[in-house]
């Protein structure tokens, strides 16, 4: 399987609160991610740059060392790539291979009603990190390699980040691709239908509906949203399930399992937590489910909380 | 075989007088000049673009009538993609997959001292081209689509184009990669070493001079520069064989051929026109043979000229 997407600057990261090696980082994150959801093992990357000529070295070199980080975690050898100047924003464009067999590539479309939802991990973290990360950008940008190397040591108390707002801002600046979970579900035909999050929840719900033509309802008291992002959340002033709904950048997988099929997902070694949050059904449209009943979820998010 | 390449406004391209579908041809033909160049079959390819908000539809349907049209003539399948929004220039970025076999794959570094250099079509003739369409901005933005066609229908007299003014424009806007050449010279054995010409002759001179070990020695009479090509050229002021050297663009491929192989040259249903122009050497450097004498090619062109 092929797989191309592309980070721009001023659209996808803002170099003001986003460290070299975080653009490197997720730039190759959104690509793992993709071939995860379709349970393929990555094997190459072709990595195109657009570069500012402005561009500190050091920034370049930052990037570099970001993105060949988490290729070698995932040994994904990078075969090729292209430079070129940009008169405007900086931009990666990466095109990765990976390899699954024909019968075990997971779609978006296997999805039957009576299938389960699952989401791995935890979900808008990512959301929550950008707005801790936004609030602070001064600070951020001084302390870059703290921040994307995973621990904080401020030079002055006033910089300081909780230990649970350093874990959201990690989530977003490094987000781990859910690549050896992909490759589980295929492998054992655990999953029906498999989506990533990169364009939110909301968004994965309607591509496994749209594709699979099913229905789907989830739980909002299932969704799985930790202390510290409903915290975030909550103090920014939005509703943390309408918030994780619509919040992209969560690389997570979204996967309907068949009823007979849920012993296979408990049998791994990939460690990632999958938290069970819906069901599909015959009856056509994209619902949550809360204490004040049940209520239609959009494409873009949850309108009725915004 | 994968490659990558990119196409950045302002850099690559002036929309001023770039149709919509010369650069989406562009952005291919680049990519598929790379492949001829390993004498690769090219047979997939990822389309990956940034578009300005302000880009008209048409222009956006323009530039994919180009990009599909030499797909087709290819055979090349375009098989994924993304598009995002660019808060700056238009970027396309191509990934092409092509399948040559192992050992009949074309490097830069297969040269030896005695081999003969080929050069494939004219060179100098997109320079030339470029070089009218900057002289007339005003005139090729209002027709577009007959350039891009390449058949000329003026509306007033004053915008007419020479015949031969508008065959280099065409070598410009939409060069043909020698994909069928690639391939013969691969199946047949009859390259030792390949590269193609995007970058300059001079630069690919270095290039396979670099990679093989060896000097090269070109004659400059022998240089494939057609008349309409020279008087552009010296029209502005440029000696042609400067600015053919040193000029990319062209969609060539550069040969180095074993004596006992060139035999091998001629037997082929492809019927790009190839022209003997040098030799390569034992002894180091990259060398022009003119009646002044023989002077150093520099990466950038041929100095002594400019």
């Amino acid at each position: 399987v092929l797989s191309v997407d592309a980070l721009v600057e001023g659209v996808h990261f803002d170099r003001a609160f986003t460290p070299p090696d975080a653009i490197g980082h997720r730039a190759l994150a959104v690509n793992l991610s993709d071939l995860a959801a379709m349970g393929a093992s990555p094997r190459l990357a072709l990595v195109s740059m657009a570069l500012p000529p402005a561009l500190p070295m050091a920034d370049f070199e930052g990037i570099a060392d970001g993105l060949t980080a988490l290729a070698a975690r995932h040994r994904v050898q990078i075969v090729g790539g292209n430079l070129t100047r940009s008169p405007g924003p900086l931009m990666i464009d990466i095109t990765v291979v990976g390899t699954v067999k024909r019968r075990q590539a997971l779609t978006r479309a296997g999805a039957r009603a009576g299938d389960k939802l699952y989401v791995s991990g935890t979900i808008g973290a990512a959301a929550a990190g950008l707005r801790v990360l936004r609030s602070r950008t001064s600070l951020v940008a001084g302390r870059t390699s703290e921040v994307a190397s995973g621990h904080s040591r401020p030079a002055t108390s006033d910089s300081r980040l909780a230990t649970g707002d350093l874990r959201l801002v990690t989530a977003y600046l490094l987000p781990q691709p859910r690549v050896h979970l992909g490759v589980h579900l295929a492998r054992n035909r655990a999953a029906a239908a498999c989506i990533d999050l990169s364009d939110g929840l909301a968004d994965g719900l309607h591509q496994i509906a749209g594709a699979s033509g099913v229905g789907v309802t989830v739980d909002a008291d299932a969704l799985p949203i930790d202390p510290a992002t409903r915290s975030v959340l909550e103090q920014s002033g939005q509703d943390p399930v309408a918030a994780a709904l619509a919040g992209g950048d969560d690389y997570e997988l979204l996967i309907a399992v068949r009823p007979r099929a849920r012993r296979r997902l408990a049998a791994r070694r990939d460690s990632t937590p999958l938290t069970l949050i819906g069901a599909c059904t015959a009856e056509r449209g994209v619902w949550l489910r809360s204490d004040r009943g049940v209520e239609p979820i959009g494409r873009d998010g949850f309108s009725h909380f915004r």
